[in-house]
């Protein structure tokens, strides 16, 4: 792995880990009786900060099939898989 | 509180607890290396889980709303209301 | 109808019309050829504004359901119907 | 342009045009004064087209630039407008 997608992955960690504190957050939140419109808010938060993740994760595949299409010479495998991954996400 | 209403408090707390979760298993996931087609499903399936409590907490914000609006006899605050909500969610 | 009401009923149907003139006219840019990213973006902005009219029309039926609450005194029938509401929109 | 990439291309205008007929209709169908829930209705249903149309405009731009890539030996700009492309889409 070179260094560039070494960071790519640790921060991409870093979001993880961040979302799953968000999300235990919002069930102390209903816990403690906060009101509905302060919950949609935390959970429209939450709901971004994965939908960014999910293209961080989509934007590192890209890269690996590119790099993997270069190094065989073909991109039939590298069109479907990214396809593929689009249809995950969307 | 109704029986109903505290019935569909305990629902959303419970799917909440399943999202923090289901939330904290894609940290998990990612640091033992899956695949990023994996890891697209499973982040699309939290969001998915996020958007139906955030419909269930809005459902129930409405309920809210139009016992007030009864009991006030007067709606120009539900209204308000329940527009603010939407907004956040949407 | 209030004034108000047939305000908001002449608001969407301009954001309508609008809608049907920049849906149209995303035919024709495909038909010239135009790049994919300016096709996303064009895509991208109709989705948006079909999302904001949705929101429009939601908003006119959430007062129009506080009302019909407010005559009958009653609020069952507002509340399936705005959840019904909410159901074909998310 | 190969056969496949022009059926693509004849896939997607049909597609637009399909989505302008539909969105002509939304306004027709709002001056005739339908409800609220058959508008939103209506309104997810061509909002639902259009996200499969951009989808597949999408999915034309990878393969494009997988080809590119090929061609040329390198993957940086194919990379950059990739990413460039489901950023305005997502």
């Amino acid at each position: 792995m070179t260094g560039e997608q070494e960071k790519a992955r640790e921060d991409i960690a870093n979001r993880l880990a961040r979302i799953a504190g968000h999300a235990a957050s919002l069930k102390r939140l209903w816990d403690e009786g906060r009101e509905s419109r302060e919950m949609l808010t935390q959970v429209a938060a939450v709901r971004a900060a994965l939908d960014a993740v999910g293209r961080a994760i989509l934007e590192q595949e890209i890269d690996h099939q590119l790099s993997r299409a270069l190094v065989y010479g073909v991109s039939d495998e590298a069109s479907r898989a990214l396809k593929e991954a689009l249809d995950r996400l969307l």
